[in-house]
């Protein structure tokens, strides 16, 4: 079969490729290279297409024709930045999936998965949060858009064009991890491994989920439905500081912590992210990492792989990078 | 008091202009007239601002500037042509949303008032529908839109950018109205008194409100929130059905009715329009008008303005124009 992966050379997205290239079938990955790593699919026998998906292009067509479904989990996948460009989520996370659904529809392919999250929920009246939670309030231009690209999803699959499944994550973690609280942690602690500021006052609870779960359930759960959601993550959840525990232990390292104080890490952080997956667990999907397995593992990796580490560096000069939320 | 109001040329906008003037406020309007019309401003002492707010506008700061609120009504209020332009909600009500939110942000403007609607409920679960219902799933680009735009302004509320106040409204008439199956089965009648076509099969139960109390409702009710999200409407609904016979009724005609059929007008169209409406109600708030006396006075009004229906002939020769939804 013939699968199409946007954001491929991603973190999720590639290891989505590898495992689909494991199993025999044809992987083309769309991605702009600009947080993707063609490095991730160095081993991975598969075809990159290095497109922009802000702006349509013809050869997105071409691509998508014939497949069985195309994955879209091209992104803005950070959180946090959202103020210092207020268009960005809304061009990467709203038009570039418009982008691809109109491909879809053009060239009839009728299946698509979308990578949504766990920040939709805003801060959530109800936690663990379930898929029909209250209508939430937004809280963050991530969340805002990526609950936007949801809706006009929705639409399309509601007009008979498309059959979309959405997947709202927790934070992944896992092999090819390029952003979020721990690799933060690892790069400070490069710099000096004595001394780890922490956004907000460490308090903050957050779920986790390996990537490894995330793909067995992003390749295989389906509902029937022509529009479905369904929450992924593990049952349990931890606190940053816990996080902070199990990365100093697995680095062997004892600094001293600095917080900047307060219940959240930044504008529009959520304190408590944990939700409820009684949906996917209802198809027999089940985690196989605790979150404390699945943060010694993506410390063990970036440690392994501290190219990824320096590239982060270089990358993140200009923007703000102590962790303690994602 | 300087006010501005975006679409203020319109239905619902230039009566709240009327509203405004008559309070001895000073009224810009900010259209692009596209559908709005300078005729409803004739005799109403404000300014009107010629400008299309899909494309950013050094001007659009300059009118803002000092305004104690700006009330963003301009927008696609069609749920039904969508499919026609896919990228036209998104254009016309979330990307103009965004410029309207940063001209207020670049000057100074704290205070912002937002327009949306009952459809972004989509097909609701929870009927009458309160604002807390369980996270929808849009089914239309009008209610993804809607939904989105919302979603972005809570974001800038959280982010303290702005106060917002989201105002859900049902399907409004009255004085000036342009758009919905009042005018469209009007619109009819003067081609053919003799028949009348409609879409679904009549039983579709909306909802209605005058736009009297909408204009009342949208001046005045404020929680103190950073971010409120108020439904507007009346107590009561009514179906398809009961609507033509009052305009029937009220037209002296008893014309045969044909029905496209199925319990829907149009891709995407809900059946069963019905928001709680609680929340408006407990700040005092009380609609004045019966949905009978909305729908009647509407068509003593048109009938009275059939320079209204020529337009409204003129612009729609290439769209479907059967009544039946909002």
């Amino acid at each position: 079969m013939k699968y199409v992966i946007t954001g491929g050379a991603g973190f999720i997205g590639s290891n989505l490729a590898a495992e689909f290239v494991r199993a025999g079938h044809e992987v083309h990955v769309v991605d702009n290279l600009s947080t993707g790593q063609a490095r991730f699919l160095t081993d991975i026998d598969c075809h990159l297409h290095r497109i922009d998906l802000c702006s349509p292009t013809t050869d997105l067509g071409d691509i998508v024709a014939g497949a069985a479904a195309v994955y879209h989990l091209a992104a803005n996948a950070d959180v946090r930045f959202g103020w210092q460009d207020r268009r960005r989520d809304l061009s990467q996370n709203v038009i570039a999936t418009l982008n691809v659904a109109d491909a879809c529809t053009a060239a009839g392919v009728r299946e698509l998965i979308f990578s949504s999250t766990g920040s939709v929920y805003g801060q959530a009246a109800v936690i663990p949060t379930p898929e029909d939670a209250p209508y939430p309030i937004q809280t963050s231009l991530y969340g805002a858009a990526k609950s936007a690209a949801e809706g006009f999803l929705a639409a399309y699959a509601e007009a008979g064009l498309l059959t979309v499944t959405v997947f709202r994550f927790v934070s992944v973690l896992g092999p090819r991890y390029t952003h979020g609280h721990v690799i933060d942690f690892i790069r400070q602690l490069r710099r000096d491994p004595m001394r780890l500021l922490v956004l907000g006052d460490g308090t903050q609870r957050k779920s986790y989920m390996h990537v490894d779960d995330c793909v067995a359930a992003v390749s295989t759960v389906r509902t029937g439905e022509p529009f479905s959601v369904v929450n992924l993550g593990t049952a349990e959840y931890c606190t940053v500081l816990d996080s902070i525990g199990w990365i100093v232990d697995e680095l062997g390292l004892a600094p001293v912590l600095e917080f900047t104080g307060g219940d959240r890490g930044w504008v529009g952080d959520n304190p408590f992210i944990w939700l409820d997956t009684a949906r996917v667990r209802s198809t027999g999907w089940r985690p196989r990492y605790t979150i404390e397995a699945s943060v010694r593992h993506t410390v063990s990796w970036l440690m392994a792989n501290p190219w990824v580490l320096d590239i982060v560096d270089s990358r993140s000069d200009a923007q703000a990078d102590p962790g303690g939320g994602r």
